[in-house]
């Protein structure tokens, strides 16, 4: 083993993936690991590390984390940088442990018109991965909290989360609806349509989240086909508040890129075109792609 | 025991309430009983009633019920009646058990301009007790599914459901949010106070709700105040979307009377005002009203 420009390390709450990159800024190789910074007990991260390195821990590669890593739960916190968020601001704030020998990235932290803050950290990596420098892109990683940002030019401009997968995992695990509700993968089958029409026009969410279980009861909805409207309904909804999340400060809207390759990335590129919207794909690996722009700008590489 | 006019019966899923009513339409006793539809295992509905009554089983009396009781998962199911609904579409739709000794209030169903449905089953007689023969009232039965519903002059013109509790709950009970909010009983405090503000002014409930775990990660709410926040939050963008319903329909909404007399109702009337709406209160025994209104309607009062 040898011969590594980086160690690139996306480092999450439930898993860490480590990638090997060569000069030319290419994947090498890469590891998946469960070791999240959930399941690493007493602060036990340089072990963790190790593990997670294994037969790579003596490449004298430089290595750079993003993600939760650098969270308050993390090994150590690095201070949320404020949007709109350079590059090179992010390269300044990096923070250093392991005696210096892994740098990890910061968080972003932005504030809305009524000053309340939001933040990302692991995602602002992987928004520079997918989106050239000579781009300006309105962007969204779908998830248990999905993030919308706009990145213009190498700069996060700003960003908003919306707790969309969340919300549809508390109403289905939780909630009345999972009484009634089959709890299948989600598909973009009709059901899944219907509830998008639904999202992407005007409402009121915790009245119309409501409609899937008064479908249901009137048997409209049957079976699998309740989460499928549900999770339709929410998308389409978020879709359609990022829209005007990013119209209102002056933003395109048209063309989404989306930063994700499973199932959930799919369903977005559906919803987003019932939504009259045009749905890209970013990059595979977009954090590790990230990762090697932020080191470069470091002074990391050589 | 004997004299009364009615037995009236509000069975809901989790409880029981019973009153006899003498001729006036006064309430002349009330008991209460765990035993909702939830308790009643194997349909022995006849036995539950027995021991919710008491000595009062041999009162010849009329029994009226409404509630959960008359849902398909109760001791018969009386079918919906649709808005606009009136007090004689109510009276001519009981359901009948018991061999006859026990009359049931149907429930009501209505559709919104998508076609979607929207149901309720006991508030249709608090709605008819809590608002006079000769008004024309926006309500709110605030609740694990608040129902919003235009009375006028005995007619139950339309109504609404929001999950505003339900989705309280999962956020703070099953949530991420809950692992930095104190669960402690709801206050109408200046956090819950700035919560309303942020929910009647626009925004993405599916955005803003992430505000409480970021105002929680920075410091701006501390412990308890992130639950009142968030309830706060999901109170005001209620009575904010439910507002701009009744309006879309060509309704006043200066003027909301709340139905219910619990630290809940409370809050309702305190985030009423803050989103610069007027609110009453309605009468307390509403159902009992309601179950005596339509009983004298069916022609069930000797």
């Amino acid at each position: 083993v040898g011969g590594s420009t980086l160690i690139a390390i996306d480092w999450g709450t439930t898993a860490a993936r480590a990638y090997r990159m060569d000069a030319n800024g290419d994947v090498a190789e890469e590891r998946v690991s469960p070791l999240g910074i959930a399941r690493i007990g007493n602060g036990r991260f340089a072990p963790a590390l190790a593990e997670l390195l294994g037969d790579w821990r003596d490449d004298p590669a430089p290595r750079l984390a993003c993600g939760m890593i650098g969270s308050r739960q993390g090994w150590v916190e690095a201070p949320y940088v404020e949007c709109p968020a350079t590059l090179a601001a992010l390269a300044t704030g990096l923070a250093r442990v392991d005696d210096g020998a892994l740098a990890i990235v910061p968080g972003l932290i932005t504030r809305d018109r009524h000053g309340v803050p939001d933040v990302m950290r692991g995602e602002e990596t992987q928004l520079l991965g997918a989106v050239g420098a000579d781009e300006a892109v309105l962007a969204v990683l779908p998830g248990t909290h999905s993030k919308w940002a706009y990145v213009e030019r190498g700069v996060v401009t700003d960003f908003a989360t919306w707790m969309t997968g969340e919300l549809y995992a508390l109403l289905l695990d939780h909630g009345i609806l999972g009484r009634m509700a089959e709890r299948t993968a989600p598909a973009a089958d009709d059901a899944f349509l219907r509830g998008v029409r639904r999202g992407v026009d005007a409402g009121a969410l915790a009245h119309d989240v409501f409609g899937a279980r008064t479908l249901a009861l009137s048997g409209e909805l049957v079976g699998g086909d309740v989460a499928d409207w549900l999770s339709g309904l929410l998308i389409g909804r978020e879709i359609r508040d990022a829209g005007a999340w990013s119209r209102g400060a002056g933003r395109a809207a048209e063309r989404v890129r989306i930063i994700g390759s499973d199932a959930l990335a799919d369903r977005y590129a559906v919803a987003l075109t019932v939504a009259g919207m045009t749905a890209e794909r970013g990059v595979a690996a977009a954090a590790a792609h990230g990762l090697w722009r932020i080191a470069g700008q470091a002074g990391l590489l050589h």
